[in-house]
């Protein structure tokens, strides 16, 4: 099939074409409407009596400049690829998949019309009981699934290959997320208020030298497939229910980098928090989730892998028990550590760059406004310096505090 | 073209059909000779009165074990690309490629008949003044330039989707370097007299679980095109030139493993040396030419570094001189300790496993093959035990010389 830009029309025809979907929505006419208010893709509710589907489409250039900025649609084969693998391995944590299309780029999905951007439901405060256990189940599944720890060689670097070429957005996040906000460049957004902070920021040769060695390894660390922009606009959620989209940026990179990208976000509502509603129960439950994520995701990723007698990595009989747990122990660490800094890049680069987050944006008193942002800085910047020392979750979130002002 | 298997026969009609090869060799009749040593694959020898060539065929089994005993042809792929790579960017350090064929696993090089496989020439005592030269070239411009420090994120990513199915052949290196030497396996081959040792290394845990940090490290770390098995009989050299050959192993991971590899076997010929000449001068020159090669290493690569404007990693206008430079020595740091360690690994498996080298098993008398083995073992023990915290090449040489006996 040759690609071509759907519209209205042309969304009525493809599905009347496609007989896995005319089955799920029936033989009648169908309402159609064009809904995308991203930058990048066309998104389409699809109704009928019978049923309500998202049809994705992504176009070669970027949406809100028009065609002269042209940016492959290839990027939706990854969030196809991604999609079917989060679909065999987490099933509950993403909208059903009806029907993919490489050569169209486009995905129909399960219409979420009873859950909410989790961002929009952080900046009115709600809270989410079940959120810590559900992304959990979802982060030490799927990272643990296509990892040398649970995978044979030959199987990973199989499934490897199939996301190594996302090569456009992967360099979109080692730009705009690790280098651009650090430096003087023109894509940078800074608040006037802000300029002494990003000035300074520059001079300093321990968190720049920092955030080369996370750069670093973002490029090169292959642990896992990861989301690759896992921050709480890609989550959408109920009391009940979570749920992950977008994955286009997915790709073979560190553990840390989704754990780090999600805690990176808590705590943006976390800090906008002390501006916005003042309300201490509120914040509590935000850094409560945040250890309790730390706490579950550590303790479903090893029995994950208590229950998985040989892999690329272990070969059965090769270590007895003393051996795993010792190595363990310190694996573990190494993928906490790494969040935390990858949470501090995160943080930092929303201050300076091209992308805000509404957070911290959205709140109106430029005052109230550059508090939050300097200390959401503080903190940041106290977790890429130190990230390689830091003990534990405790450690973590006592830091956290001793910034609170 | 289809597949086939050359014979003498099939050779001389191979090039009467291929006009490059023709040309090098002229309109004679043509000396075929297979000579090929070695467990994979046939090697033929091509002269005429104007020139002499190798051919090399991979056949899709082991050769040494017949048809019954399937290996992939593919690794033939993996040698040509790696080949190719050498090519463009160290010339000098490869005999000359004129021709390759990947539907026909083969490739024609150079006939390098006044060299000799460096083993040979180490378990002789041959001097080679200018191999840490020649070796820190090939090491630092190879591992340098298939980096992210040399190479955007996308040439990198090209490159490696090139390199990424070499599957069978980093499985070998998983199973037989890192793995099976260091549990119970058929595959072993354990002199009696160290059956103890063997036990003893089964039952130390700081041993087993570095050797698996190592092994995540091998399996998940991308940083460069590695030749994959770059021991001393890998490279074929004289006084003046020194050339790399059979690089099938070749895929993208840690910096410091082939350096490890090759420290490995310089220090395997060491503690030979204390049996087979007693030449003090000689090891002398062996642990000199260690030294030289970490240091000349880290001279180069910081040199292609800094004549680097713009990479993957580093973006003109992000860090000023000081960051780079903390930055560098860090980095540095990193790849010797992680040099060390795959030394320690290298050297290990070499004493237990499937593979012994020539330099330890070739000493006849099986007491004095015993204390070489038992001192490479003490050394081994310990690079792979303290990697993590050797601060230099003078340590390193300590460490050597305090398991002296």
């Amino acid at each position: 099939m040759e690609y071509y830009v759907l519209d209205n029309e042309k969304v009525r025809d493809y599905i009347e074409n496609t007989p896995e979907l005319k089955a799920i929505l029936g033989d009648e006419t169908l309402c159609v409407e064009e809904v995308g208010d991203g930058n990048l893709n066309y998104v389409y509710i699809i109704k009928s009596s019978k049923n309500k589907l998202i049809l994705k489409q992504a176009v070669p250039f970027l949406r809100i400049a028009g065609e002269g900025w042209p940016l492959s649609r290839e990027r939706m084969n990854y969030e196809i690829r991604a999609m079917h693998y989060y679909g065999e391995t987490v099933p509950s944590a993403i909208p059903q998949v009806y029907h993919a299309n490489e050569a169209m780029s486009l995905m129909v999905m399960y219409f979420l019309d009873e859950h909410l951007i989790m961002r929009k439901g952080l900046i009115n405060g709600v809270i989410y009981p079940k959120f810590a256990e559900h992304i959990t189940d979802f982060m030490a599944t799927t990272l643990f699934k296509s990892s040398s720890l649970y995978l044979s060689g030959e199987a990973k670097r199989r499934l490897m290959d199939r996301f190594n070429t996302n090569v456009e957005l992967c360099k979109i996040t080692e730009d705009f997320v690790f280098t651009f906000p650090f430096m003087p460049h023109h894509s940078n957004a800074i608040n006037p208020m802000m300029e002494a902070e990003h000035q300074q920021l520059q001079e300093d040769t321990e968190f720049k030298t920092q955030m080369l060695k996370l750069k670093y390894l973002f490029m090169t660390q292959s642990d896992a497939l990861l989301h690759g922009d896992l921050h709480t606009g890609s989550i959408m959620l109920n009391a009940k229910e979570t749920y992950i989209i977008d994955p286009e940026f997915a790709f073979f990179g560190p553990f840390g980098f989704d754990i780090g990208a999600l805690i990176a976000n808590l705590l943006q509502s976390y800090v906008s928090h002390f501006e916005r509603s003042k309300n201490k129960e509120y914040q509590k439950w935000l850094l409560d989730t945040i250890e309790e994520i730390f706490e579950k995701f550590e303790i479903k990723f090893i029995s994950h892998w208590d229950h998985t007698d040989e892999s690329g990595l272990l070969v059965d009989g090769y270590g007895n028990k003393k051996v795993i747990t010792a190595f363990q122990k310190q694996f573990m660490q190494m993928i906490f550590r790494q969040s935390v800094g990858f949470a501090g890049a995160k943080m930092a680069r929303r201050l300076f760059g091209i992308a805000g987050v509404e957070d911290i944006e959205g709140i109106e008193d430029m005052e109230a406004r550059t508090r939050v942002k300097k200390h959401s800085l503080a903190i940041a910047k106290r977790f890429v310096k130190e990230y390689e020392r830091i003990e534990n979750v405790k450690e973590l979130i006592s830091i956290i505090k001793e910034e609170n002002r």
